[in-house]
This record gives C-alpha cells, sequence and structure tokens, in this order.
C-alpha cells in the first residue's frame, strides 16, 4: 500500500473491560463485605487476577487465606477468605486517607511495602549474564500471541536464572498483567520468586516494582524507561532493576552485582 | 559503544512521586473535608492535575466551582469549592460501590460517562486532511522536551484543527497527562474542546478517552493502539478515534468523516 491510500479492513483490538474484585471476610454467622476495587482488564485469568491483586496489594499474605473465589456474574469476582483470616485493608485505605505523620512522599511509599511485605531478602546471591537478559525480549516476543495480533497489550513474563520462559500473562493494563502473572504463581507455589527474572513489555513504574517486591522477585527487566521512585525501591530492596532492554544493550540501574560474564 | 562494552554513565529518570488531592465542600460553618485520590505523578503542574482531575472525573462542571487550590505541604494539593457548589461524588464510590443494575461491563461504563458529562454534542462537524494529522506526532516530539531526557514520559497535547500545537503537558502518568492538559485548558477558558485535535503519545484506553469526552474534545489521536471499550466510547459519543498513528499512516476507528483530503 503506498501512503496516502485509504483501505478499509478489520483490525483486531485489545479487549478492554471492568472486573469488580469482592471480598468476603469474617465468620460465616456475621460476614464483613467490601468492594474491593473495579479495573479495567483485559477478560480472561481473572481468579489469577483477583488472587494476584489481593497478595501484590498486601491484603492477604498466603495463598491459603483464600476459602474460594468465584465468579458471581460476567465481570465481577468474589473472593472469601477463610473464617480465621483478618484481611490487612491498610494499603487500600491509604491510598484515600493519609495520615503517615512524615506526609506523602516517595520515602512512605517505600516505607509501605517494608511493612506489609514479609518475605523479602535483601541478599538473594544469584547471577544471570547479559546475553541471558539480552534474550529475554525475544523469547517474550516469540510467545506473547496478544500482542502480535492487536498491538495494544502489556505483559509481565517470568523466567528462570536461565533464560527459560517459565510463564507469561498479558492485559491492557500493565498492573493487571503483573498480578494475573502472580495469581497464576501462587497457585503453582512457586512464591517467593527469589531465583526468578521478570520481564515487563513496558516501562517500570513504582506500582509494578512494588508489587515485585511483594512477590519476592529480586531481577527486573524492562524494554522501557524506570520512573525516579521505581529505581529507590529497586535500591532500597536489594532489586536489580534493568531498563531500556534490547537486543545487545541494556542500562542497569541498580542491582549490578548479579549481572555477570 | 560495541555492544557487550560497559560503561557507567548518568542517566536522567522521570519523576514519580505521590501527589494527594483533598477536597473541602460545604459551608465555612461545617466544611466537609474528602481526601480524594492518591496519584503517582510526575512533581510539577500540580494544581492544574488536580483541576483537571475533579473536572474528568465529573466531580466539578465548572473551574467557577473551585474557590481556592492550595498546596498544604509538598505533594498535597488541596481543593475549597465555592459555598453553594455540591460535588458529584458518585463516579468515586463507583469505583468500589458498584450499583448499576445492569451490572458491571463496558455499557455501563459508557452510559456513566453520559450521565456525567453535560457538553457533549454528537455532530461537531469540522475536518482536517489527513496531512494535517500525519504531522502531530513529529509536532510533539519537536515539543516534549521530558520524553527527550528520559524516555519515560508521556505527553497529551492540543492541536487546533490547522495542526498548530497549543499545549502539551508531560507525566509519568498518561491519565496525569491528560489531567494536567484539561486543567490548563479549565483555566484558559477553552472547554469544550469540540474544534481540537488530542494527541496521546502511548496507548487509547477507555479512561483516556472518557478524559477527553469529559473535555468535549472531537478528535483523540493516538500514537499507540486503542483499547475496544475506547473504540466503543469513541463511536458513542461521536469521536473521532486514529491509532498507530505514523508519518504516512493511521488507522481510523470511528469518524472517518472528519478526516478528508
Amino acid at each position: 500500500m503506498q501512503a496516502g491510500e485509504t483501505t478499509q479492513v478489520e483490525d483486531m483490538l485489545a479487549t478492554e473491560e471492568p472486573l469488580e474484585i469482592r471480598l468476603i471476610y469474617g465468620t460465616k454467622a456475621q460476614p464483613v463485605k467490601k468492594n474491593l476495587a473495579v479495573t479495567m482488564r483485559t477478560p480472561g485469568n481473572d481468579e489469577e487476577l483477583a488472587t494476584g491483586f489481593l497478595y501484590t496489594e498486601g491484603i492477604i499474605s498466603h495463598i491459603d487465606d483464600i476459602a474460594s473465589c468465584e465468579e458471581l456474574r460476567e465481570n465481577v469476582i468474589q473472593i472469601t477468605l477463610n473464617e480465621q483470616v483478618k484481611p490487612n485493608l491498610n494499603h487500600q485505605d491509604r491510598n484515600f486517607y493519609t495520615t503517615s505523620s512524615c506526609g506523602v512522599c516517595g520515602k512512605a511509599s517505600i516505607d509501605a511495602i517494608r511493612t506489609e511485605c514479609n518475605i523479602y531478602d535483601k541478599s538473594v546471591p544469584f547471577e544471570v549474564t547479559p546475553e541471558t537478559v539480552y534474550q529475554l525480549p525475544q523469547t517474550l516476543r516469540e510467545n506473547q500471541s496478544m500482542f502480535r495480533d492487536t498491538g495494544g497489550i502489556h505483559a509481565a513474563a517470568l523466567f528462570d536464572t536461565s533464560g527459560k520462559l517459565l510463564m507469561v500473562r498479558e492485559d491492557v493494563g500493565r498492573h493487571n498483567a503483573m498480578d494475573k502473572l502472580v495469581g497464576a504463581v501462587l497457585k503453582s507455589g512457586l512464591i517467593p520468586l527469589n531465583n526468578h527474572l521478570l520481564l515487563l513489555s513496558g516501562r517500570a513504574s513504582f506500582e509494578l516494582v512494588q508489587k515485585a517486591t511483594m512477590a519476592g522477585v529480586k531481577l527486573v527487566a524492562s524494554v522501557g524507561a524506570p520512573s525516579s521512585l521505581a529505581v529507590e525501591t529497586a535500591d532500597e530492596f536489594g532489586i536489580t532493576l534493568i531498563g531500556f532492554l534490547k537486543q545487545d544493550r541494556m542500562n542497569i540501574y541498580t542491582g549490578a552485582e548479579r549481572i555477570k560474564n
């Protein structure tokens, strides 16, 4: 086709629909119901998304906290906790009622992760070669089917330290792709992800590094740029953070000691 | 530099910090205080961001609803409404307490915009040439300074129908870039943006098309892909939606009648 020509074609679009996540806790006699969030997501893997969301937001700390997860109706998913489990809803309230005496700042955001994350261990000593890291985007591209079709999907992908792809999840929202991945991993018993590499198809924001921290990830590589607070957070929790990852170059922002020839 | 070589360099990062948006309404004798949101944003233009957020979320419907806007301390901004103004907080609650009888779905999300937006007019009959649209990304690139420096910033840019750049705002969060732009436009009295072109540096999600609709925008062009719900929303409100915009080609999803040679 020449520039300037017009043709009518069918185009595949990345599907975006709201998902409401509901929580039930307390006792059977006196259940407490809470509507946690509505997220705009790509339908599919909704149970993983809801489970991962509860975990990466620090609302639950074990997959065993969950008694059941059911789709009430289209786009509404309800998670019921076991009777003895008390959800940590501080973070949910924090978004709307910040009362930290030190005020609202990046430092306070990082401190909140430390309070809520009970699995982090700063000194996890694995190593990977630069070549292993360089090949991650290509491996992801070969397996990211929705992106190929629509061009509008973010991916979060989990690799072992040899660069073998273990799992990939896709979504219009990159936080959702990450939550789906963590939800799937929780079920498989792999958490903490201390010996794994995480690849993000877009940029590395604070939110994504926060979720990675909650899952115990020690190496986060992103195809795009990281933000200042993402780098500070990675530094604080001993995470290797890589940005602008291409076939033969990358920027290593923190934890460069894990990348060795 | 050769592939495989390692160098230590300073890298500029896109700054990301939380901003808490607070609202005060009611009377001076009995003020009601509400902590609306904490958003992770790039510092700068915070008053525009807060004002734009209130407007695009439908909480206020005129810039004159605002009595004052002050930075209480770093990263905390407080907007006080005039005494007679009652904010519409339905949308805020909707995120957490969805009660729509038809359930949670894309259709309900679109219906909510219709309820809250009082300025849309489906049949705004302006026309632009394809050449005008093709040149928008280049014009934006020449004026998007933070992206050049960091590679990690989203932009929302406003043009007139001749392709002249009127305003650009940048942020790590694309919804924030859009809110900053709308906040700035509100002050200048340009709304509704019936005769303007909006360019988004990334993908066109439902949220961005929603915010564009609230501001009366009739042509949204994005460098990336649109989502299914973004296309449905644009169609519903008579917005021309363009995706994958490049120097000599684009995909027109809705409202193609406004693009004429």
